[in-house]
């Protein structure tokens, strides 16, 4: 599980029938703290915690939870949005998102 | 799931049966604004969405996601492209691919 | 698995019912000799523990394991904290944290 | 999946009883065009397509994938050899194995 | 599955029960020609192969893989000692462990 800024959008219309009801994301992990981008933008799926670009976000990248939270044993899919955050603290300090 | 290019295909003779009847593709990671690669080519299997060379696609990266899009449970594949991008929106620009 | 220092706390009032009876825990890799950082912050769920922040832990970060010591088949979790680290030897020498 | 040339045998007489069987060989992924190694070599199993050294290989690497191949529920066994490349081709360009 | 070399131990009182009755072994993956450490330690579990500190051995890395090699269905553990590397052959030359 990661924290991320939901940072675009997806669109295709040729796609497996799984994804076709599914808002596709694109996310960055940052560092909590300082917001500092780490590594490259990945796909991930709202999981129904109505995120959207520039919601600061916990991603959870495993197939077998992300089919729990979407309720689809069948859905291709392996990293899911599952909760908006709204704090975060660290060595004292706490930087709020909300 | 990550957004990539198909660069290539592979062909072989003495393969896994489960494979004979796949079209094998070179697919690399692209950032999805600026189109650069990102990383080294790996392999995947065209999930049923028409990919070739030179589509921008959808690539999905866990076993289990992808023996349900190939409705095969006994597929011996982890990456499938499930589907094909039309565009992309991020910091209010968009990048269309079809 | 790997061993690890919690240094934070994550709070978020929206997110999937599974993780709302959980602590959302900040954890870094360490060298579990000379405690230097490895590597960027990634979130854990405490697994029963008590773990908090400065606590020297183990994570497994695979998600069939962290459901097993959730008890939980529907939690969409990857990464818990198993464990609390007393020493840890190596080339001799001997690291103690309890 | 990805591409890999078989660079040599590993051999150990206390193993896992599912090991006993397995010709256990060291691959090292390759840049499919130019043969440039890629990273550090891994260890993988031959899935029944007779590579050995200096074979350039299909290798897949995930749990469930492999024990399909080997045909064996409780292979505790993650990197399976299962095709040999022929050729590969590139921007116009084809490289020939076989 | 990669080769590594069993570089220490790691004691904690309090862990999950499933932990309770297994060895913690801190391995390190090596180049198996050279020696040459690769990458930062991780923690593994001995999977009844008998190493300790200073053991050349075959880790594997997989959650389902750790289950079978342990005969527990509820361990959560990833990565698992299966084998004693006692030679690896490479490019003509062979390197003896045992």
């Amino acid at each position: 599980m990661f924290i991320a800024e939901v940072i675009g959008n997806v669109w295709g219309t040729r796609k497996h029938p799984s994804l076709e009801k599914r808002r596709l994301l694109l996310v960055r992990a940052i560092d909590p703290m300082t917001e500092k981008p780490l590594g490259e933008a990945q796909m991930a799926v709202d999981g129904g915690v109505g995120s959207g670009p520039g919601s600061v976000v916990l991603v959870i990248d495993e197939g077998g939870s992300a089919r729990q939270i979407l309720k689809d044993k069948e859905a291709p899919i392996r990293a899911v949005v599952c909760g908006i955050v709204d704090s975060v603290s660290m060595g004292g300090k706490t930087k709020r998102y909300a």
